[in-house]
């Protein structure tokens, strides 16, 4: 298997959760605010799981697309993750390029599944994280590919609290995982993937934030 | 319309066909060995159209990828198209890498339509350009995005003389297209998509082959 790991929550608990089938973690780098700091956390985790890691360029998206996650983009919002405000964040059908760059690099190695943490917090205001997308991008890959490369989506029905759940059952440790999308050191608390974290977390969350 | 553009015959008549509604063209650097030169020849054809046109770089490819077709890969063989030994030139659902990124950027501009000139005598031996897959990734990008963005990919039941012959039609100069996998200045006239090229244009090839 291939999983796409940014070092956010919810990938760091799928990486957990399935450790032992997975034989290669992808980050990808279209320079967005939170990128860089995501990186160092994710790297903390395949270090620790010894999962080979690739981090992939994919500048043309801070050069081509809108979106104010992106260092070429405005401020980013503060408010609810569900918040109209909030759909300036999306980057324009990003996991169909992450999903297809994954699907060209598991049939270049054999691999047949593509790994992705998408939950239904994210299907408000994110399309591609929708389970009719993952289901037809999934039968594009299959399709396109000899290796019949697939998509693995075990969290597009589950919302964040219960990723988080997983996460506390599995022991993992939430202090090694980076949500802001502002991508200072501290946590700034105020928008809306901190304060989708704080929910998750609620009862159990020892992050440092700003706010 | 978003057009995926390589400076090859199958597109160039595209380009041509569609110009009216084309607002952008997008090439792609993945490092194969004839995307150089491909490019210097969409570059004319664009200008002489007064089209944008963006190349995007995705090295990744030739890091990461295995495929006889990029620098970092072994020889282009030599023989028929649809021989088995072509198979040496797929790049690992290429198609679906650039219909996402093409998306994407479709996406950030307002665009709906993306334009493809995959046809049938690509099917053999690339999966990515059979009618099942840019069916289901077209349905992927419409579910993925805001603007319900499409595939467009009117050769896709057509022959690669049946695109020749449209072109002609259309007046295309045919010496302003590249297709020889080496990327030589002379087309070597021994590849495979050489010797597609030589059947396609049989009575008005004013191609210069080295053989």
């Amino acid at each position: 298997m291939v999983i796409l790991y940014s070092g956010g929550l919810d990938s760091t608990v799928l990486l957990y959760e399935y450790k032992d089938k997975i034989k290669l973690a992808l980050s990808f780098d279209y320079k967005s605010k939170h990128n860089d700091r995501e990186y160092e956390y994710a790297k903390k985790n395949t270090s620790l799981l010894n999962i080979e890691h690739i981090r992939i360029p994919l500048y043309f998206i801070n050069d081509f697309f809108n979106s104010s996650l992106l260092k070429s983009g405005g401020e980013i919002p503060e408010g609810h993750y569900q918040d109209s405000t909030m759909k300036s964040t999306v980057v324009p059908f990003r996991n169909g390029i992450m999903l297809s760059v994954a699907c060209g690099i598991a049939e270049s190695r054999g691999l047949g599944t593509v790994l992705i943490a998408n939950h239904s917090g994210d299907h408000a205001i994110y399309p591609d994280c929708r389970s009719e997308f993952i289901d037809y991008m999934s039968n594009a890959m299959t399709s396109g590919t000899y290796n019949k490369v697939k998509i693995f989506a075990p969290y597009t029905l589950l919302n964040k609290r219960d990723i988080a759940l997983i996460g506390k059952k599995l022991n993992v440790d939430f202090n090694l995982t980076y949500s802001c999308y502002k991508g200072n050191e501290i946590h700034c608390g105020k928008c809306g993937t901190c304060i989708e974290r704080k929910e998750a977390l609620l009862g159990f969350d020892n992050t440092i934030y700003e706010n």
